[in-house]
């Protein structure tokens, strides 16, 4: 099956590998990325150079104006980043409240616009049972409801769901995908810092496919 | 039932009502309105002042920067805006891609954040049924969604969609509510067009309640 996709690329290394996994798939990629005034903003300059090395449609849209919907988390406020591993606690002071339906549904105007039959999201399964918005009966609904809210009905789907990072790491690197394209860090520092949650999953990833990231970091954990 | 409730404010005469509803109900009402860049700025103008005088919250987001996932809509587009009756082969034309889906996503995020347990939109049944985005089943499948998708659950709800647009204007009429305070015109002129969708239909709604609608008007169809 191919087709035209909206793929979701943060720029990140899930992302990352969705956007190679569609393109092998032989669809037609139209990548989208969300300026939402993350002070990660290195992933959003990866995710153009990326997607100008591979000569594909990428838009990046500017949420920052709805900030003020958006308060409360630390990826855009001036709270310290929760550094460790994702549990609970800590987590829920990085959710953005209604992010991802509000990313998807940004996606699937994007998708009915440019006449893609699917919006491609990387949501996993791997330790993030803690976002609402990133499990499969999430993404069902959303499905159902884009199905239906357009004269075009676009699906949602998110392949990697009944992955962890560690698998989706796996199936990159047998693509032959370069890591050193992608930014995970959610401090906005010249080398990744290492100890943030997000830092301390990707490592672990790299872990447990017993290689090195090729990013450079300040620490590692 | 009484509690938080966010209602999508556009500043037009549906919405109006659905506001003082909410209040009569006995909610405390956080109103939101949207700048898309729509040509009847009015509206939003209209919205403020309602609110200021009422002394209920109102935010009004900036989603401009969105346009370019919004394309090819007359409402904000240079094309123009198509006059009489709403029928499917020219209300295609000021449909805006996925557009009730990315305004409910925004406001049922401003819910989680002002802790409302519901957002109310002004959907209703009359001629509408043009659009996929203002029906019965999208509103049950953004319900069914929007329960899941973060902590705390939020319920989508569409109290107009079995009223006509008359049915709405005699309510707020019961409700001695002044429709000065409101406007409709697709065009963004000093008076109302009447020639446009909107304001046909505004207007035959003052005439099936047997009263003069309060507006000035350019010319009246």
């Amino acid at each position: 099956m191919s087709g035209s996709v909206v793929v979701i690329y943060s720029g990140g290394m899930d992302s990352y590998t969705l956007l190679h996994s569609a393109l092998r798939e032989g669809h037609e990629v139209h990548a989208l990325s969300f300026d939402y005034g993350q002070r990660h903003r290195r992933e959003l300059a990866c995710a153009e150079t990326v997607c100008c090395d591979l000569g594909i449609a990428h838009e990046v849209v500017d949420i920052r104006s709805i900030q003020a919907l958006l308060k409360g988390s630390a990826l855009t406020d001036s709270v310290s980043v929760p550094e460790g591993h994702y549990q609970e606690s800590n987590m829920k002071d990085t959710v953005v409240p209604n992010r991802n339906m509000v990313l998807l549904s940004l996606a699937i105007g994007h998708a009915v616009s440019v006449g893609a039959g699917a919006v491609w999201y990387g949501a996993h399964g791997g330790d993030h049972a803690i976002y609402p918005d990133c499990r499969p009966e999430f993404i069902r609904r959303m499905d159902a409801v884009a199905q239906i809210a357009n004269y075009d009905p676009v699906h949602v789907e998110a392949p990697f769901m009944e992955l962890s990072k560690g698998d989706i790491l796996a199936r990159g690197l047998a693509m032959g995908l370069d890591y050193r394209h992608t930014w995970t860090c959610y401090n906005g520092r010249e080398q990744a810092c290492g100890r943030c949650g997000a830092c301390v999953e990707r490592l672990e990833a790299f872990v447990r496919n017993g290689i090195s990231d090729p990013l450079p970091y300040e620490e590692r954990a």
